[in-house]
């Protein structure tokens, strides 16, 4: 699963070689790196950050509810399933600032971070991904160009079988896991599971 | 201070113009990239993920005080001052992993991780920094390439005078107001600061 051009493996835009191609390990290095030997380029292929964030709102009054904010995926990978409003981290960017972008960006919503919810590793797609618990300053959500459609759902609204990747899944258990609770140590990849099944 | 060759706004190792020069919106993005117009290339310049540790050791004994773990840089930018076990995640890698790694390679130190200490943006350079609490396996360390001598400091000894980034004296700071507590929420850049002096 390389069909995201911002991955660190991905292929190039006209699906030849593209880019430096040359090995070679820099003065100071410690690794072969991507060298162009015409400009002196040198491709340093970093792991990238997804920033995102499970957003929550409380309806109010008895018996008022939890519910999720969800996006439908209107652009590969895993276009039409369901995951959090979560994306690449932009250069000079922070992570708060980039989670704020990306829940305006997919789903027009508005948000406050209250906290770190979790740091995962996705080591095969060189991802490392930092997860805030935040909440809605009004429900008035709807869908940004990369969504299909937004939702908000209680926990047994949730469409399991339509989750788009295994992060969106832990990240909704270890949110319900501490409602109500601030300290807590983040969550990370439940144990041995370094997401790359999908 | 851009003498960090790794960092994305770096010169080219040449100091000409190097790599992909033109600036062009990609199908299915919304900001402009780099694009080499030779081979098709897109320069996705990413935010990069440092990883690190407060790492302690704690003496046996009656009145046995907890020492940190501290690297003398023997490499720019900051060559001479002293900093955390801490360098850049490599592809492929954890954030676990490569702290484990960076601790061997400048300080030739085995540890084992705690928890997650702090995450911090430090936008103007384009990092994000994940710091966790580890502790060593053993006493035994020695420099390693990138350091000219490495220590393990009681608090008192700290050369507060001679650290090398701000995001270490946080990190040291926030370390210590937690120490003997686990459930505590991750430590962020203390309020308004964003490590943009050194």
């Amino acid at each position: 699963m390389v069909d995201d051009p911002r991955s660190p493996d991905a292929p190039s835009s006209t699906g030849k070689p593209a880019g430096p191609v040359h090995r070679d390990i820099p003065a100071g290095d410690n690794r072969e790196r991507l060298i162009c030997r015409d400009c002196g380029f040198i491709h340093y292929r970093n792991p990238v950050v997804v920033v995102g964030a499970v957003v929550t709102w409380n309806e109010s009054g008895v018996g008022g509810a939890e519910r999720i904010l969800l996006c439908r995926r209107a652009i590969e990978p895993q276009m039409g399933l369901w995951t959090l409003p979560a994306g690449y981290l932009e250069l000079e960017e922070t992570t708060e600032a980039g989670t704020l972008r990306e829940a305006w960006e997919e789903a027009r919503a508005r948000i406050a971070i209250d906290r770190l919810l979790a740091v995962y590793n996705v080591p095969r797609l060189s991802q490392v991904q930092t997860i805030y618990r935040a909440h809605l300053l009004s429900p008035d959500i709807s869908p940004g160009e990369e969504s299909l459609e937004v939702g908000l759902f209680a926990w047994q609204e949730i469409p399991w079988d339509e989750i788009a990747f295994p992060t969106v899944r832990w990240a909704l258990h270890q949110h319900r896991s501490v409602i109500g609770q601030d300290d807590f140590a983040p969550f990370t990849n439940p144990d041995g599971d370094s997401a790359d099944y999908f």
